[in-house]
C-alpha cells in the first residue's frame, strides 16, 4: 500500500493516520548525522500540537543536535511502543525555528524539568521536521499471522507495512 | 562521563553496560541512509546471541536496507523502553555476513515467523552492526530530578547522560 499522495484531501488522510499512530507514544528516537559521519539518536519529547505534517521539538541553541542539522537536515524519527507492538518510522527534514511566538504556543509547564527557565529561557529553539515519508510497522492494524511479519518482506508488496506519503508541499 | 576506552578491561567494561542495558529490549529500530538522502528506520529483531561489540539481525539478501548498507554502512541502532523510560542509541558500521555457520549459530526457532523457509533459505543474510559509540538515558540508572532530565542538558558535563566508548578493534 504505497500511496502516492497528490492531492489535499489524500494528504489529509495521511496526516490523520499518522496522528493517530503517534498519539499515545510521546517520545520519539530523533536520528541526525553527526560531523565524524557516524548516525546518532537520542530521545525527545514530542511537542504537544495538532500534527499537520511537522513535529515540534525543544531544545537549546548550543545543543551538539543542532548544530548536527545545520549542516544536514535529513532526519529521522523513530517511535517506539514494544507493549502494543508498534513502530513507526518518519523520515523528514529539520529546520530550527526560534520563533518568540510559536515557543509560547508549543510551550507547556511539563518542559520545565527540562528547560526549567521556562519559556523566556532565550536560548530555546525549536526543531521542526517537515514529515516526507512515514511507515509503520503495527501488529493490530495489520492482523498479520505472526506479530510483525512484513518488516523482514518490504520486497513482497502483499505484505509490505504501509506507507503513508506525502506530497510536496510547495 | 564520557569514558575513552583505550585497554581492553575498559572495553569489557562498555560491552557489559551495554549488553545489560538492551537486555530486555528486544527490538532495535535500525536506521539507514536511504539513496535519496532520506533516513529511514524499521523495527529489527536482536539476534539471541552474548553481545560482544557487534549486534546481529537476520534479513533477506534483496531486502531494501541491504543495498542501503552497502552503499552507506554507517547506522544508528534505537533501543526504546518506553514503560522504564529507558532509550539507549548505538552508533555503528554495518556489515552483511552470509556465513552460513554463523547463520546457523544465531537461529532460533522464533525467526520462522519471518522466515518460514528456516535458517536454510538461501537469501539469509545477517547484518553485524560493529558498535563504536552508545549513550543512553535511563531515568532509573540516573537517579534524576526529572527523567531525562540529562536529555535537553548535553553541553553541561555533569548533567550528560553517559556515553560508553569502545576502542578501535585492529
Amino acid at each position: 500500500m504505497d500511496q502516492k499522495v497528490s492531492d489535499s484531501g489524500e494528504r489529509q488522510k495521511s496526516i490523520e493516520a499518522l496522528r493517530e499512530l503517534i498519539r499515545d507514544i510521546h517520545i520519539a528516537m530523533l536520528t541526525t548525522r553527526s560531523e565524524d559521519g557516524g548516525l546518532r539518536s537520542r530521545p525527545m519529547i514530542t511537542a504537544q500540537h495538532e500534527f499537520e505534517g511537522q513535529l515540534w521539538f525543544f531544545t537549546h541553541a548550543d545543543d551538539p543536535k543542532v548544530s548536527e542539522i545545520v549542516k544536514q537536515s535529513a532526519v529521522n524519527l523513530a517511535y517506539a511502543d514494544p507493549e502494543r507492538d508498534r513502530y513507526i518510522s518518519i523520515t523528514g527534514q529539520a529546520e530550527l525555528v526560534r520563533d518568540k511566538q510559536k515557543i509560547e504556543l508549543l510551550w507547556t509547564e511539563e518542559l520545565k524539568q527540562w528547560f526549567p527557565q521556562g519559556c523566556a529561557d532565550p536560548s530555546l529553539t525549536l526543531i521542526c521536521v517537515n514529515v516526507s515519508e512515514a511507515e509503520y510497522w503495527d501488529a493490530n492494524r495489520n492482523q498479520l499471522r505472526g506479530i510483525f511479519r512484513e518488516l523482514f518482506f518490504e520486497t513482497e508488496p502483499e505484505l509490505k507495512h504501509d506507507r503513508l506519503k506525502w506530497a510536496e508541499t510547495a
